[in-house]
């Protein structure tokens, strides 16, 4: 992906770096796609360009929880492009209602377009990278989209639940929608949250007696 | 780093997630902290975890800018990990008037703090990674040193000359203060750049005349 061996390069060096830096100022727009959960402190809703380097910390930090045939390097190279599609079809809430078949159309034309702007070699290698994670398929792939899972629900955690009152989120819906992908990947990791989810949701129902 | 052998991890592994996620808690408030730059679209600020993700995207796609001996994996691990100081310490606009060696101090501390949150063994490596940036004189530091300064350079390119007006920077201090850093890690994306920031700087000086 990176250090494309000289070959595969396109003719031009000036209008390859061309191509490369417009493709880096369109990503730039990620920055302002929000997303539903906040920060972790609460104070505003977090853009999908910090949440992208925010989990890509998490794969670094987090790698030892990940299993041994996991490439933690090429999980990072996932988390880091995972969200661009947004800069055109939006983020979707994962408790929220919408047409997920009808959504993945509109990733897949967004896909096009957004990785089209690089250079041909890379824009071939950044789509499959992006296919490959999409499809939760691959070891690497599972991986990442534990993390991808994880962040938001800590962000709830450390904000007296965060966004899961406002969607009606049960603890069961937590489990099907959050939980069976993060202890695909990481079962330990969903183990040490499942006691402070199960903590939250207990103080919650006392509350509400 | 990652993928830690099990005999540098701690004892129990709850101990050690708990250790991790606080890390990553603590990391959100990179989120919190604005820079001089803005937006590609000049809309607002831009705050270091944004700025964070979109360099580490710089240097996976302008990797095959880089010398051969440069390891993108390694530059992107070190960009993701290259501004949490900042947590403590602020961000110093390259521009901006400041004591360079006071604020080299309250870096120090801030690692001291921030790393040392994450399990023994993990905090001693982020911390040679920081230490080798800051020191700049690795191949792979260089590198990501050069895409750290060449960012700026761009969205402010893209905003009709950004912040430069305001700080009063002439072609000579940017070639000084930035030019030479990019162009030792990065030497034809500086090219690339020197053709629009020549003819941005040409153009400003008719327009006062």
């Amino acid at each position: 992906m990176a250090n494309t061996p000289l070959d595969k390069r396109s003719a031009a060096p000036a209008d390859r770096i061309a191509a490369q830096l417009a493709f880096l100022t369109e990503a730039c727009k990620l920055k302002s796609v929000l997303r539903a959960t906040t920060l972790c402190d609460g104070s505003r809703r977090e853009n999908s360009g910090e949440h992208s380097w925010h989990i890509a910390l998490y794969a670094l930090v987090l790698g030892d929880q990940a299993q041994a045939d996991v490439n933690i390097d090429r999980v990072i190279r996932m988390l880091l492009i995972h969200d661009l599609v947004e800069i055109d079809a939006g983020d979707m809430p994962v408790h929220g209602t919408h047409d997920a078949a009808a959504q993945a159309q509109i990733e897949q034309i967004a896909a096009r377009r957004i990785f089209g702007l690089l250079p041909p070699d890379q824009a071939q290698d950044f789509r499959a990278l992006w296919d490959e994670f999409e499809a939760a398929e691959t070891p690497d792939a599972i991986f990442a989209k534990s993390i991808d899972r994880v962040q938001p629900v800590i962000a709830n955690l450390e904000t007296g639940g965060g966004t899961w009152p406002a969607y009606g989120v049960t603890a069961a819906q937590l489990e099907t929608r959050v939980g069976a992908k993060v202890a695909r990947g990481a079962p330990a990791l969903w183990s040490a949250l499942k006691h402070r989810i199960d903590a939250w949701f207990a103080a919650r129902a006392s509350s509400l007696e």
